[in-house]
């Protein structure tokens, strides 16, 4: 928010104005509009330059002025006021306090920053970085910031191996599990990643809220069950062609299919759950989609294989 | 693009072109300036709307306009049109062709649409989606083109299942191997990844290029190879706990080390290189990355074991 608007009073002609900012000479950047306030500096409403050059000159500011112009009062959060900007395709806009009193004005500048931060800020949380990490930190900076993230994503991978070590014996008798066991959770993770992003980017964008969210988990798991069929049929029949084994290739159908489900559902509702814990889930919702990806595709194709396979 | 902009010819008065827009009685949308061209309607300049109302009405336009203000090819880019307006601080921008003839202005309103997209494909075709494809998609046709995106995973996940296999006997006799194996791939990625973003978003950004490309390399492996030293001392103290063996911790810290810097080489050189052959990095940079850190991670754990273990 900027303080340099310029304000009119109610009852002077456009040719007051007019004469007004001659003698002014300059206009603060962005002007497109006027703030029409009363003596105690209370917001009336708006007079666009536009309409100051197009209307005739002995017009009163009353006359020309928009008085249902809703001015953005000062407790608004940045997203809130870059969706009216785009929405309304505003250039400047006044700004209340509680009392309806003029604060100053808000301009398109800082509304294209919000709108370029706020895809930045989820592109590099998404990465585990902050949205100041820049190529030009210090080496030391940036390895300290980026540590802290291959510290958290070490306790998802160290949940996953003991999920593995769980079927240590089973893993011994038949090493064609430990070959294939990637590919189970790599899909799941590849498919729940599509999901959290979409559900990610439809959070910020205002498009998806508790609302319609039932809707979109329901569809992500159709659509996690069409891929999870289509990619279990697939590499169901490279595993079986591989290692001569149907059961094999049987089971690692199963585990796909179990896991591209639960992949959907948890890309589905974990960031709706950390929207409503107050948690970004761009930040979050990468690493704990990752965990229920690999533990459930580990626990899913080792412990059906130990079921059927010893 | 858009072509409801105001031209005004030099020689006239400023009082004559307030007429004029009286006589219009309404101005087009993000009309903060008119373009001033000549009789073949070759651009001359910009007369600014703040400049108009603030200037003496006996003014001449070629006294109040501004020569000096560089319009925009139409051949320019997207990118490049948003880079100024957003460096520049512009709300509208007169558009000429080759021949420096007038053909229309270029407004705000457009480039934030072209900023809010560009992030979003960024974001999107990280997760292999398109930057059309939304929430509100039929479930055929999400699930029809996130296939595809699966399907190229698929080779990536078959390649490191392929090196795995490599090693079968290696992992029969040292059943550890399997349960530790996905740290190493997983830490590599997670590494690669941050990397990645920070260079496809530098790249994006215009901060990235060719010229500075070697100094970011070396930064990168700086902060690999401390983070590698550092997250393998852990890794290889846990692994050793674990397992009770002093070869395993000090193979996984090894290979750690490994995975890591070459997941720093390929995050920082994969993008430019994709870029430079007009490949979108966001894209294709994700696979490529994993591939790398998938290979490399197994085939150094997997390999230098086979050495040390059997």
């Amino acid at each position: 928010m900027n303080t340099d608007h310029i304000t009119v009073r109610r009852n002077v002609s456009l040719r007051t104005v007019l004469r007004y900012l001659r003698a002014l000479g300059e206009l603060p950047d962005y002007t497109d509009k006027f703030m029409v306030v009363d003596r105690r500096e209370r917001y009336l409403g708006i007079l666009r330059l536009r309409r100051l050059v197009t209307g005739r000159p002995e017009l009163s500011v009353s006359e020309a002025m928009e008085s249902d112009f809703q001015p953005i009062p000062a407790s608004v959060a940045d997203e809130e006021v870059a969706r009216r900007f785009s929405d309304q395709d505003l250039i400047s806009a006044p700004v209340v306090d509680d009392e309806g009193r003029l604060v100053g004005r808000i301009t398109v500048d800082d509304v294209v920053d919000v709108i370029r931060e706020e895809s930045e800020q989820t592109l590099m949380n998404l990465a585990g970085m902050d949205e100041d990490e820049d190529m030009f930190a210090p080496v030391l900076v940036s390895s300290r910031r980026r540590a802290l993230w291959l510290g958290i994503n070490l306790v998802t991978a160290l949940l996953a191996s003991w999920v593995i070590g769980l079927f240590e014996d089973t893993i011994q008798r038949v090493v064609a599990l430990a070959v294939l066991m990637p590919i189970v959770a790599s899909m799941g993770g590849i498919a729940g990643s599509q999901t959290l992003t979409l559900a990610i980017r439809g959070i910020a964008l205002g498009q998806l809220s508790q609302q319609n969210a039932r809707w979109l988990v329901l569809k992500e798991l159709a659509v996690g069950a069409i891929n999870g069929v289509l990619w279990a049929v697939v590499v169901g029949g490279v595993a079986w062609l591989w290692f001569a084994s149907t059961t094999i290739g049987l089971l690692i159908a199963t585990a796909l299919i179990i896991n591209l489900v639960c992949a959907a559902l948890s890309g589905a509702l974990l960031p709706l759950s950390l929207e409503r814990l107050g948690i970004d889930p761009a930040l979050a919702g990468s690493v704990l989609l990752t965990t229920v990806t690999d533990v459930v595709g580990f626990m899913a194709f080792l412990g059906l294989a130990t079921l059927f396979l010893t």
